[in-house]
């Protein structure tokens, strides 16, 4: 089996190229599990270490767009795109025409090149959770259902939600499989800071457990809908996996959240690490940063993940405790 | 005032531009009314004759995507563009790149192009019942609200789905002031048939009166959404007129809808010229526009074009009677 990740040098990417390899082999959607026999990664940056020195792993480095429009990727023979790249919240949200390049034009041009393999492959979109936003004058749903209408409040968002209407008729059409998964936000990435507007809420755990001073600029009570990396992948994973009843309809599904607060992430983080850590954390508000986040919803439902055996992680301070377990040398401060 | 209108030799546009030029004046987004000195219709054919002789209209003919693209429409000092071009439902889903091409890359092209303009204009897109299908899997509520989610079954209702999405983000950012309102199936149009799907919900009714075979491709239990042209017409330029606060959120509107049923529509037939038009109608099924009309709901609600004001059609008999007034050239049969 030949497998396509785009965004494939980025920690979710090259993270999701782990997991795979490490497990062998992959059932996709419910067909018989074949052996993986190759990664192709694509990005502007070159893989890690561990994933350039693979032989099983080769990579593509290039502008996505180009790659796609000039049909080299993806390769004749893929059985599978995960298409994680693209431009993050905060700088699409700075640079309309940038986003619409990276995260519309670029979905639209792999998809059409997808089709043009002429052998159905399956494609997986990463969507996000930034599809809901809380527009002025439109009431929100307490709980955010699968099925509940996305209203972006960022051109992210936006780019998101029409990339899982193409990539719904193209499967509708029969051009490719499609299936469209929605990420929360995930906590704790590890490395540094990237744009996305929700980078702090890793940035908050990461750096002060680093010894370093740790960005808080939306207030305490705000909620959100985290997933932690390996939550993540393992979701992506079975949704590649599940058979076409499991999966259901083409509409995008929502992956697992924990619903929590910024508050409650600094709680946990203090049982964690002390009053050492939470004394670094920086409570300045970012009013760019706060218009974005709260306009995403905290409180999401995911049931058709969850009939997929899916659940959110337990808790936030297991969250963390994974982080440091994964992340030793990055972290500085004594942990409980 | 300078307005644009796409599409504007088609029926709907003609309709739109002769209604506009009637009432002399518009208030656009609830500002103070003010004098229409210019209507520019824009289309691939001329336009019809007593538009093409009237001083206040202008017309650029060409292909939408071009003209919009090398930035020759709109023109500077447009205030309002009415964006109704498109193909229609059955060739869209016959040629998915003509489609792609007609709606999608024109709706984008445009916006970019009445961005550029940097004046803001009010955008109103016209897109469709269309938006809303019933897929494999997918339980769509026994009532279609402004805010159900939609779950296009045909690439028409994608494309025009995309649109809303692109014309909200492009108004949340500034770049224009943007409204996205839902047609209903417009019956009775006069004329020739078109490539729509829905085309045969008008010409059932056209047909038989002007003494032909009308096709009937669907059961007679088949549940229809319509409105009439002059209603579909009122309820565009009311969305036009709509202060900001009247209007609410950037998502899409739907018009109100006649709910009623292709079977009620051939009784209404009956009542109105006798068993010798239904007699003319031809109940020989046809799969392909089955396949396409069978996904669109009947049952739409209008809660927020209601707020507006907008009612839909009293029933279909007036429909039928309102269409025999405006087209008696057209009508060779005796009615009642």
């Amino acid at each position: 089996m030949n497998i396509l990740i785009t965004g494939g040098c980025g920690f979710l990417g090259a993270r999701l190229a782990r997991t795979l390899l490490k497990q062998g082999a992959l059932s996709l959607g419910g067909e018989p599990s074949r052996q993986i026999d190759r990664i192709t990664l694509t990005d502007r940056v070159p893989p890690p270490a561990d994933l350039a020195g693979n032989a099983r792993v080769a990579f593509v480095q290039g502008d996505l767009l180009e790659l796609a429009v000039n049909r080299k990727l993806p390769a004749a023979g893929t059985d599978v795109v995960f298409h994680l790249a693209a431009a993050v919240s905060g700088e699409c949200e700075a640079d309309f025409d940038l986003g619409m390049r990276s995260n519309f034009d670029t979905t639209r041009a792999l998809l059409e090149a997808t089709r043009a393999l002429g052998s159905q492959p399956l494609f997986i979109f990463a969507s996000s959770l930034a599809v809901f936003g809380n527009p002025p004058g439109f009431e929100l749903p307490e709980l955010i259902q699968d099925e509940t209408l996305p209203t972006p409040q960022s051109s992210y968002g936006t780019q998101k939600f029409i990339g899982e209407q193409l990539v719904a008729d193209y499967a509708r059409k029969g051009f490719i499989r499609g299936r469209s998964v929605r990420l929360m936000t995930v906590s704790v990435r590890p490395g540094k800071p990237n744009g996305a507007a929700s980078g702090f809420l890793s940035g908050m755990i990461r750096e002060p457990l680093a010894g370093l001073k740790g960005a808080c600029p939306v207030p305490r009570k705000t909620p959100v809908a985290l997933a932690s990396p390996a939550t993540t992948v393992d979701g992506i994973i079975r949704v590649a996996e599940a058979t076409e009843q499991e999966w259901g309809p083409l509409t995008a599904m929502n992956l697992p959240a924990l619903r929590t607060s910024v508050g409650e992430m600094a709680d946990a983080l203090e049982r964690v690490a002390g009053k050492a850590a939470t004394a670094l954390l920086d409570w300045t508000p970012d009013p760019a940063i706060q218009k974005l986040v709260k306009t995403w919803p905290g409180n999401v439902a995911s049931a058709r993940a969850n009939a997929l055996g899916l659940q959110p992680d337990r808790d936030f301070e297991s969250v963390v405790r994974e982080y440091i377990r994964e992340n030793a040398g990055a972290v500085k401060l004594p942990v409980r």
